[in-house]
């Protein structure tokens, strides 16, 4: 229900300050909730498949500290809210070495028909793995 | 007080879907800020100069369309909040040929006394600027 | 027959050391190249439309100088050297300010045939455009 | 004396048509290359401490097939030719489901004082480390 996904930071990953760039977390962030997803058994291929799309409506992230080269990082995913046709994904990174916070955040997703590009109910398959994570 | 920048879609810039990918447009978003500190003539060289620096702690961004390669967007930014040592911009990014609004984003900066690393009070100067935003 | 694309350098293009990173020079080249196509009049989407595809093979790329954030740059490229199914672009990235050389690249594109995965010859128009070069 | 880096090709990375991006590659060899650096005891903050820089003056890259999301990549780093003051690395990327190559590239790095910036032999340790390559 919640996955953890481990990656260093990169060289190419920081900015003139030596720090993760701030657009550089939500990389992380679609990382981690892919991982989400395979553990969950989706595939955006699959759901494409089955005309169903996931589109992210809203993400709000606050930066709590600063990465750089080297650092290990978690990003925890799990599921915080489910509304009928959308589902909010609670996103949060910390360093391994000390377990400090350095990002949560919180993504918003709608479910949609890919063909008339309009909203619809959680496919069920979804739905049940969402909601095992007894919010 | 509010700036346009305008920028169009590269091709390095889509992803699978052909579109512009979430993290990319926040890149987008900090390359408006600069050009609103510019603007201000204020720089982040100039502002570490005088041991002051802007920490970005929350970004709060409603995805409401798709980009795609060739698109011209302008990316628009304004003050709208001003606290003791924190201030908000609302980023706007609208497609050029229609005015669509793909993107709306709030952006919150903290000022901070870079040696101590702790926050202080928005420096004169660019309060002043800030106010003159007449929010 | 030879094109010229004007970029800033942005923020979020640098890395630790405030250069531009040898990686992203190659999204510029092909910001450079997608210019070229455009002047001739082809288009990714024109060429795929025709079965027709073009495919990187080798890319030799000489860093002469650095760029730094605010630098502007111009991206030259105009066709070298053409083959029976593949020919070469040089692309050469100058600062603005005093014409300084930074970037001399050579880029290899093998024309192929996008179903059957295999090299075919210059499709006529394209080799009409890559010879008005005159070499 | 060659080193291995294992990655997995993350949903960022692809572009329109699926595939790793000519550009990311190049990242991709810089991670290579800091994970030869870091197993031969070297780091570019330790190196910059005793006024040593390392220039990349030439990457000359064949590009022999695609990767896609979810590959995992195998970077492969050796020294292949030793000078006075610059060296080659051989890099190369392959495939770890069926060993396929689909990236050779030689980088050639230049030994620089830092302060001065001009090149200067390469320092006695990483010589040795170079040499013990037994090319």
């Amino acid at each position: 229900m919640k996955t953890i996904l481990e990656i260093p930071v990169r060289s190419t990953e920081v900015d003139l300050y030596g720090h993760v760039n701030n657009a550089k977390y939500l990389e992380y962030l679609e990382w981690g909730r892919e991982e989400w997803y395979r553990e969950a058994g989706f595939t955006f291929t699959g759901l494409a498949g089955q005309n169903i799309g996931t589109v992210t409506v809203n993400i709000n992230i606050d930066y709590l500290g600063e990465c750089r080269i080297g650092d290990l990082l978690m990003i925890e995913t799990a599921p915080e809210k489910i509304g009928k046709s959308s589902f909010v994904l609670l996103q949060e990174i910390f360093k391994k070495e000390n377990y400090e916070k350095v990002i949560s955040a919180r993504v918003t997703t709608v479910i949609i028909d890919l063909e008339k590009r309009k909203s619809i109910p959680i496919p069920g398959e979804l739905l049940r793995y969402l909601q095992a994570a007894d919010l």
